[in-house]
């Protein structure tokens, strides 16, 4: 549980309710009852209105969810209201990658700059957005207002480079090096291990093919 | 839970053990305790002990792990023995950064090629690997034993490819597009669903921001 008393279940699932909504948005429907939602979605529609009540609940009984509504609800829920400052650090393929996404700017996320220990990429530009060498980074978060830093670099880098984003004040990191970051209590993370994900998906090709192999 | 009675709960934590376990390896560590895992994973010895006993054990009481053993045995458990072909569908930024990893490769999975709908940078090579038009997908996953389809492609893009890689008999999915793909029970996906993370790492910004506000 977190500390307000919201389950790490339910709030992992938030994004994917927003996701959603926003589709029903784009179609132009204005209400949906939790049933049609929970066919929609692949869920029950009990988990639905479960999920929903931790927040105080949103729908009319007998009226279903008005969209627009419960969409704008989940996104101050989420803190999508408000923006927020990113600066990538490892401006390789990946950092590159994530610097090039629009959607992000969508939803708030405003990337300011990559920073890189390669000097000979500095100064290059990645959409319109600098690289920087490391040393600027302190001054940058700085003056930039930047309260979330994403890590694309390797592991060593990435656990050196958080102490110094800690001691900038940086409260947010979304990390996608290859290693669990140890950092003061209030800082948050959200890992992206792209290995793990991969070798999940492994596992479980695996075990289908040896389930199939039982059943022939 | 899976067929093989395996909770999700544990298969996500197994990459984690693995990665853990590689990491004694490069230390040159033959021998770690539970108790000793469980200090550097920050989870609890009872967790881990549970965990691996749900695969049969894999420790001596009194004596600990054996590193090299449990690497192994993780590794086969995870299908990490085996080799998987992948395609890239999607020669985006994202794509080409994914193409780029050299790190799955360690792993057993390796990319054969990628493929776009924009015939503009067909030819086009990315690390050795070429970029092929979308019309020679069918041929090519049958030419080169593929068997792991990456979507790194807008949301209605990876709704119509889907279908045409579950006839064409692929059986697993890597997806990155921003939709939940509806797919025959056989074929297993894995998301990674990139906007969701940062909207959860956003929520996770505004409930401690808010939980400060409270404490002052």
């Amino acid at each position: 549980m977190e500390a307000n008393g919201i389950s790490q279940a339910v709030i992992s699932r938030l994004p994917r309710y927003y996701r959603y909504l926003g589709d029903l948005k784009d179609e132009g429907i204005e209400r949906i009852s939790s049933h049609d939602l929970s066919v929609r979605m692949n869920v029950t529609a009990s988990q639905i209105r479960q999920d929903f009540n931790q927040f105080g609940g949103f729908g009319q009984q007998g009226y279903g969810y008005n969209v627009e509504y419960l969409y704008d609800e989940i996104a101050k829920i989420l803190g999508l209201n408000k923006k927020h400052n990113l600066v990538i650090i490892g401006a390789g393929h990946l950092g590159q990658a994530l610097a090039n996404y629009m959607n992000f700017e969508r939803r708030g996320f405003f990337t300011k700059g990559l920073f890189d220990k390669d000097a000979s990429i500095e100064g290059q530009e990645v959409r319109g957005l600098k690289i920087y060498s490391m040393d600027k980074l302190e001054e940058f978060i700085k003056e930039n207002d930047i309260d979330i830093a994403v890590l694309t670099l390797p592991k060593q880098g990435a656990l050196e480079v958080s102490k110094t984003l800690t001691a900038c004040g940086i409260k947010a990191i979304w990390n996608f090096a290859h290693v669990d970051l140890e950092l003061p209590k209030d800082v948050v993370v959200e890992n992206v291990h792209l290995s793990d994900s991969l070798m999940k998906l492994s596992y479980r090709i695996n075990s289908s093919q040896e389930n199939e192999a039982e059943n022939e």
